[in-house]
């Protein structure tokens, strides 16, 4: 073993040779030391620029606090699956790696302004352990409510000095290193049990918005092809700002005009600016690569995700912790973690995944919409939601399925893909191996019927964040096991929808095993703690296969169980309690709703709960007993 | 000569093939008939993405109204000098083409939201004719004043269906395909003349913003790197609106709190939102280009500029006009042209340039800061203006100067690049290829000496517009001849300057003749019809060798010539008389002021104006006389 100063004078970085390497490759070692822990970014990234033969197999880094700022970071534009799509920064572009392990050795990474910490491309086997991500400034802003005025319809903030703001023509603007956001999306949270705040709903989100008073000609503006009225620019149509500020005092800041429930005293409202602009800074961008294994990471923070993987495969995170840090109510603004047209397994263990503005993980598939027959094999296809702009939907080889929802969650016919052309974020072709059938029409919704991972999720601790805890939307063997749930949303959700998210996939093998699940749905809406759903209101089967088996439910309200369009379900083994955490929210509620469904069966199961009914049924022919 | 008709069913082209080419590749003609104007967009595209080889040699359509949509598009971001760097579409990527021409053959292109009609990148001998360039909806807003009210300081704007509006707030937004806008710049047009209002400037810009009142713990933002306070990150900072309106009917908004003098009625006010957003769809962008020909163009409207022309050589343009179509005051939002980094010819013979919101064209170079010194051959440069984000200096082999501008307006050392790297669109490293002298210091300036172009400027109209005529900011031999001038500000504005916009370049050979200029600079700037200025106070030379012979200045105004920090200047046998057509700005000038210059003369001038001095000098050693 060799020690060789590299000749960039101006890194400190060893890179170790391995003589005896086994692969003809050389094999470099690189290893950071903590004189650069001031601005990590220029050091770190030179190091990847000149690794042009991608000779690196790893990286650590000496313990210590890093730094990195946007000014030196590499940039490029990039197109990421339910965020903003953006320029962006980092030091970080892992691309075209294989085999390549990053240990921070317990190293804290702070990153200032908007950048994306780990962008990995195309590669394989990539590892990384043993650090922390955080931000100096975050992306969201927190203030206490200290004060409530019902007769002037009034609410006051007390503001601290780690979120600077302006107030603008009566409008906050909390104003961050390199960013800044107004109000936007907003929600309590209960600095003692330092959760969402028990029926913030009422509260929250803020009405920010009345319809504009003066529009003139907009009729005369026609367009030629569909818009997306969701988009940045038509979602801000007819609308203007509803909520007034003033500043009382430096630091106290009185809101008015609100058009819920006033905030409780003592609530801390956690904002994080508009929905289409807020997320744009995830801790990890995962995309088209084969093997990603992440042990013993804290992602304190991020503006967006902690991690979104696309078209990957083979995602273990063991010990993947997203967790607020410094005092803050909240971890990541967005989902704790994110799989899209991932395959193969993807695997949470041992994970925290607290107080992040969204949901803990979503694994699901895209829907995209056929437009256009471009010849025999080729379809014109557009992109829903504008959150998903650019997403490839597949590789050659995979297999489409063309799916109608209002006759069937499941694909009338199959085709395999022989290359996707990039046009634009909305728009792609599709050069189909087999020539498309007559039946196919403008309208249609394909999805990729090899893109669906296996999923583990085991040992997780989920709580204290905003929306729900999982949603699974893969036919692949999928298993939930002794995890822990205090969402303020559903704990499981199950969806097929087309309309919004165009998030595609269903469940067809699904096991809930060993959980406990406490006090979710605390929140204000009327679901079920495990919600089995569909947006298109009909009788079909969406979800077949589920085995709900030996759980524990610790609720304050009636519905536990909420089952729609499923076939062949059991629930089996499970305790359910009540708990006296809360008031009840929807005391008329049964405990478990069943309806448009077949083969779904109770046995074994303990119910200490008071609601009125245990069971209610909708649509279903045969003979359903709780048990 | 074969006739083919082309396996994609869906676009109705032909190709022709020469089987006599000279040259070993096939050279393929394409013809597009009419066939395809409801959206020429796809077809057009499809047509580049296919010809990979690049075999295309000519495009011709039918004579035909073509319009052009985004959502079939190409989509690519794009850096772009003196724009914002964006995600734009197109349906013209012509990349990597040798001698490819496109014949309109007296077609209207007409463009919907967010495009640029032509991007022209790493190509050779690329010749456009006979077509006209349009959008549906312009990117800017015109509207009438129709009333003023000194005693509420109001005036109200009569908005016509052309141009639909909401009001969000007391703000006015007009909304477009795909696009909308505040008031953000403005600027008064006189629609008697169709030209810029005499006296704007009392008038406009609109005083958009005061102070915002409340502000709190900014400072304890710590930025480690230096900020560009123009950004538009910083520059929405400490600012909030401060004009108000509201619609008094259908159709008219009245404007409140403006704080300079009311616009007349009469006048209209056009309006294209904020300064740096507005700049989004040139009609034609050329980076890298050899050998760029237009002939026969029309441009009616851009949302930028007619042309912008990056690090290209060898650009004719004849017969190119920029003009107002359907009754508009205004042409393109920027200006009519604009050639950066550009070498060999430039040539403007024969064009239209009007009514366009910027100058007419503007050559120069770029400055950029040197920030680092990376190893002994490289430094790492900050580009110093925000829409310069991106622009690459130069190519291997180019010679760059080091200036300190406050020592020398010329390179104190010079070098050759190596490489240059992008980091990102505000920092690339640069390596020259002989060791850097200890002489460099972070601070210094770097300018490309090898990209300036030759420049002809010849029988051309530029009138009506907002701004300069031309800008000239190259070393090599300039000749403006046989043009007409009626601008609102200078018509020849040779500047050196560094701490704005970071252009380079100064004049070394120039000559200004037989050129017609008539009542510019009527807008309420106090400068000369042509002026030589630098804006680093000392009186050192930045300009050499002028000649400005035998031109007719027909002038309201007293100050016709304005010469700083110029050696070697011949002014002869111009003939200037004095003009009624608007009442005097400044009847204190003289006709000519002089100031820190030397080897100034005059020759065989006639005077008929009325100034009550013709000559003022300043820091001049020498005796000068006005002949």
């Amino acid at each position: 073993m060799v020690k060789i100063k590299m000749s960039f004078t101006w890194i400190t970085l060893f890179v170790i040779l391995f003589s005896c390497a086994p692969i003809t490759l050389a094999q470099q070692k690189v290893f950071f030391t903590k004189e650069i822990q001031d601005d990590a970014t220029f050091k770190v990234l030179e190091t990847f620029l000149s690794d042009t033969e991608k000779e690196i197999s790893e990286i650590k880094f000496e313990k210590g606090i890093y730094h990195f700022y946007p000014e030196r970071g590499l940039e490029m534009y990039r197109y990421i699956s339910n965020h903003n799509d953006e320029l962006i920064r980092t030091a970080f572009p892992i691309d075209n790696y294989d085999g390549l392990t990053i240990d921070g050795q317990g190293s804290e990474f702070i990153f200032h302004g908007r950048m994306i910490p780990f962008i990995i491309d195309n590669s394989e086997k990539f590892k990384i352990k043993n650090l922390s991500i955080d931000w100096a400034m975050p992306f969201h802003s927190e203030a206490l409510v200290v004060a409530n005025d019902q007769e002037e319809n009034s609410f006051d903030l007390k503001i601290t000095k780690e979120y600077p703001y302006e107030i603008r023509n009566d409008q906050l603007v909390f104003v961050k290193e390199y960013y800044e956001h107004n109000l936007g999306q907003a929600i309590l949270y209960n600095p003692e049990r330092k959760a969402i705040a028990y029926d913030t709903e009422s509260h929250t989100p803020l009405t920010l918005y009345k319809n504009s008073v003066s529009s003139e000609y907009l009729s005369e503006i026609k367009y030629k092809y569909e818009e997306d009225p969701r988009d940045p620019q038509h979602s801000r149509m007819g609308k203007e700002n509803r909520l007034r500020v003033k500043e009382i005092e430096p630091g106290r800041v009185r809101v008015y005009n609100h058009n819920k429930k006033l905030p409780r005293v003592g609530l801390i409202l956690v904002s994080k600016g508009e929905q289409n602009q807020n997320r744009l800074a995830p801790a990890f961008h995962i995309v088209n690569t084969y093997g990603f294994t992440a042990n013993n990471i804290n992602v304190h923070h991020a503006g967006g995700m902690g991690l979104i993987a696309e078209s990957s495969a083979d995602l273990i995170l063991d010990s993947f912790n997203v967790t607020p840090s410094k005092g803050r109510m909240v971890s990541t603004t967005a989902d704790a973690t994110h799989f899209v047209g991932c395959r193969g397994k993807v695997e949470l263990k041992n994970c925290t995944f607290q107080n992040q503005l969204d949901d803990a993980s979503n694994v699901h598939g895209t829907y995209q919409k056929v437009v256009k027959k471009i010849d025999e094999f080729t379809i014109g296809v557009r992109i829903g939601h504008y959150q998903q702009l650019g997403f490839t939907i597949g590789k050659p080889g995979d297999k489409i399925g063309f799916v109608r929802l209002a006759n069937s969650f499941f694909a009338f016919e199959e085709n395999e893909i022989e290359e996707v052309t990039f046009i634009n974020g909305r728009f792609h072709l599709i050069k189909l191996k087999k020539p498309l059938t007559d039946n196919i029409k403008a309208g249609d919704l394909i999805e990729n019927l090899d893109a669906y991972p296996e999923l583990l999720v085991e040992n997780c601790n989920i709580s204290n964040n905003r929306a729900r805890g999982l949603l699974l939307s893969t036919p692949k063997r999928t298993v939930i096991r002794n995890n822990y749930f205090h969402t303020e949303m559903e704990a499981l959700l199950i969806p097929v929808e087309s309309n919004h998210w165009y998030e595609s996939g269903s469940v067809t093998d699904l096991t809930i095993v060993n959980n406990k699940f406490e006090n979710c749905n605390h929140s204000g809406f009327n679901r079920g703690v495990i919600r089995f759903v569909t947006d298109d209101d009909n009788k079909n089967i969406a979800f077949h296969g589920v085995k709900i088996l030996n759980n524990e439910f610790i609720q304050f309200d009636n519905l536990i169980l909420e089952i729609n369009n499923t076939q062949d379900l059991l629930f089996r083994g499970n305790v359910i309690s009540h708990s006296e955490k809360f008031p009840k929210l929807f005391p008329q509620n049964p405990a478990v709703s069943v309806k448009a469904s077949e083969k779904i069966e109770f046995k074994n199961n303990k119910y200490s709960g008071n609601a009125n009914r245990i069971l209610e049924t909708n649509d279903v022919t045969e003979k359903i007993e709780f048990d």
